[in-house]
């Protein structure tokens, strides 16, 4: 069984998206990655129109299983973070009307999974993306590097993804350990 | 020619939305006023798909001229703010997927604009929009008042809407202090 994850970095000017496939043994095979992006000498409605249609193009071409995005924090820097969340409101509405379910992961989970460090480069982030997904150049720019690694993340915490979404099916199929991270992050979904 | 506005205070706990009709001498009329509410029990996903579809039915059923949201800034309860950006951007992909124009007013402009002064406080503006659109009662919550303003502001601050989509066309109507204010509205939707 594989589990098809798109992730995404969300932003105005350059929004990641990348999908991954995830086999049980936790073995993860690219599918796509890109980055959208707009320019600021565009109107906001514009420019998440932009956003809006790239990402329904890209959950209709690809149907992935769940999606996962980057939890936006208000601590970001304050003149892009309100673009930011903006787009991810775009991407995360765009799911939901599909069904999709969405997972939102913070930084700092993401770097964990990926490198094994909370607090790890963006260059690291890159370097182990690109040898996870046996890919024979490092994805750029970071922004489709971050997507990727979301995606990882997503299906390794969640068990291979079994259960990730909250429900409780699949669930019996996780280790202790697995099930406690699902359960865990199921209550981070449910906090706005 | 009546200038059609549909205004939104966005939120994901209360997102109010108010339709005004605006004639060219001014005058206002209440087409439609709402809030839209979701439960911090629910998922982000399913908190936007909310508004997502509450939008889309306003926008199908009373088809504006213009859409009017209020503009989102860093500045507010760290809290909150993000899912109010959220909103933001859900409600305005939703009116460019229909290319209808979008325009942001701060919370100081509308208030300016409906009681005369940027620090008026929420009875002020709701009491003087009660006025404005001669209604019964005010509209409740504040949400749904806030709402209305903003369809009010963004008229009037556009010479009754000719023009303010930052086009040319019906500029030549306005006298050069509404042109101003259209020009400088302009301006400011293209800034981020």
């Amino acid at each position: 069984m594989t589990l098809r994850v798109l992730g995404v970095d969300p932003g105005l000017t350059r929004c990641g998206i990348g999908v991954v496939d995830i086999e049980r043994n936790r073995r993860a095979t690219m599918v796509a990655v890109g980055v959208v992006g707009t320019s600021a000498d565009q109107t906001l409605d514009k420019r998440l129109l932009v956003i809006a249609e790239a990402i329904d193009e890209w959950l209709d071409r690809h149907e992935p299983d769940v999606v996962a995005v980057e939890r936006v924090f208000s601590q970001l820097n304050v003149s892009t973070v309100m673009g930011v969340a903006q787009a991810s409101g775009v991407v995360i509405a765009a799911a939901a009307r599909r069904g999709i379910p969405v997972a939102l992961h913070t930084p700092s989970e993401v770097k964990a999974a990926v490198t094994g460090s909370g607090t790890a480069n963006k260059d690291a982030v890159t370097k182990l993306v690109t040898k996870i997904l046996r890919l024979d150049a490092p994805p750029k720019p970071a922004d489709a590097a971050d997507a990727l690694a979301l995606a990882l993340t997503h299906a390794w915490r969640a068990g291979n993804g079994m259960g990730a979404s909250g429900g409780s099916s699949g669930a019996g199929s996780l280790t202790p350990a697995q099930k406690a991270w699902a359960d865990a992050e199921a209550k981070a979904r449910r906090a706005r």
